[in-house]
């Protein structure tokens, strides 16, 4: 199981976990760690959250200020770690059910895209869903659909199938995150909530300090995906 | 769909709104109010958390200061007020179903237990899990794990079926909490996570001020039960 990663001032914690549990689609929680706590000891209990996330970004007010493999230089005893499911796990569940999935055949990170739907605010976080989206059969979608709705960690149902403009997205070859995957004929476009949202929405909030993994490097737990399927 | 109650200074909440995410059999979120909002806008919008629970408990550093049916002249801005699941919910859900309540039949409130099984502790706030016991044929109790398994925000399955000393309970016929129900021939103990665990684990950490529902007086919302059952 990979995780997004979010890590923020303690005085921000309660606002962000509240954010959390009100969007669970775009944000199912791995696990928060206590304030100044750098074990996740339910999820990868020898990890070290200052090193183990092969790349990091931090941001200062929403800016950029730095992109390190080690954020040793910036811990901070109030800092409150956020691990947030990640949809590379459902594509695991999904391509082990048999499921299509065209984005992995061509090594393509997959579309993302910002919404017309509003996530619910909590405190001073608040922004549009983000989606991912997988083009599939009708079939596939039906299946997809049965299987990630058990999967309430990693996302879960999708939150739309169809339709791009009834979410607010104009143009499905120009995603806001990751890379185009054009539909192939009899394909529909399943979207599922996507763990870039909280990082979108905090970014956007302007935190006083912000770090998170760098795109494309997620932290991995030791998790296996299967103990998850129940 | 009725709730238990939990208010507590915004210095608690990030501490107590973990160890329900951790703990979610017996502390299953139904709603968390912002700090200082007394409407409970996503489960009865046009509740007032000041005067429409039916009776309050207010405690100071665990020690019980009132029993009042308005809480107006305690409230403060900095209060932040949980609702969580009851097993009250899960009755209806079950009794719905055809399974048998000898608890209902009987007009009895349901024995619940102290138990052996620590919650993961989050911050102040560490504990027992508290169980509640109903008695089931095999048949039901199955009946009724596939139903609870379902329901995630009402304390989801069991957390144990059978021998009471298994999990620290000496004697079935003297609850911690509730009436004694003795079990019939043929019938099993079936044990939930109980809503009394949140309650009961901080007042054992003795925050500076907590105000919870009184015993039995639940606060009612405006979800039909029906509707959480998807």
């Amino acid at each position: 199981v990979q995780a997004n990663v979010v890590v923020l001032p303690k005085a921000d914690a309660f606002d962000f976990l509240l954010f959390c549990i009100r969007n669970p689609k775009p944000c199912p929680i791995v696990e928060v760690l206590e304030p100044g706590s750098v074990t996740p000891f339910r999820s990868a209990p020898e990890a070290d959250m200052r090193t183990d996330v092969p790349l990091y970004r931090v941001y200062r007010e929403g800016e950029l200020i730095a992109e390190v493999p080690d954020i040793r230089d910036y811990w901070r005893e109030d800092f409150v770690t956020f691990l947030i499911g990640c949809s590379y796990t459902t594509d695991g569940v999904l391509g082990a059910a048999g499921i299509r999935l065209r984005n992995l055949e061509n090594d393509n990170s997959g579309p993302m895209f910002k919404t017309s739907v509003a996530c619910e605010p909590a405190g001073r976080f608040s922004g549009p869903l983000v989606v991912s989206m997988r083009p599939m059969t009708p079939r596939d979608a039906i299946q997809a659909t049965s299987i990630t709705a058990r999967l309430p960690r990693f996302h879960g149902a999708p939150v739309h199938i169809g339709d791009p403009a009834a979410i607010g997205i104009s143009n499905i070859d120009e995603p806001d995150y990751g890379e185009p995957l054009p539909l192939l004929d009899g394909e529909l476009p399943v979207f599922w909530g996507c763990g870039v949202t909280p990082q979108a929405v905090a970014l956007e909030s302007r935190t006083e300090l912000m770090i998170t993994h760098a795109p494309g490097h997620m932290f991995v737990t030791s998790i296996r995906e299967a103990a998850e399927e129940v």
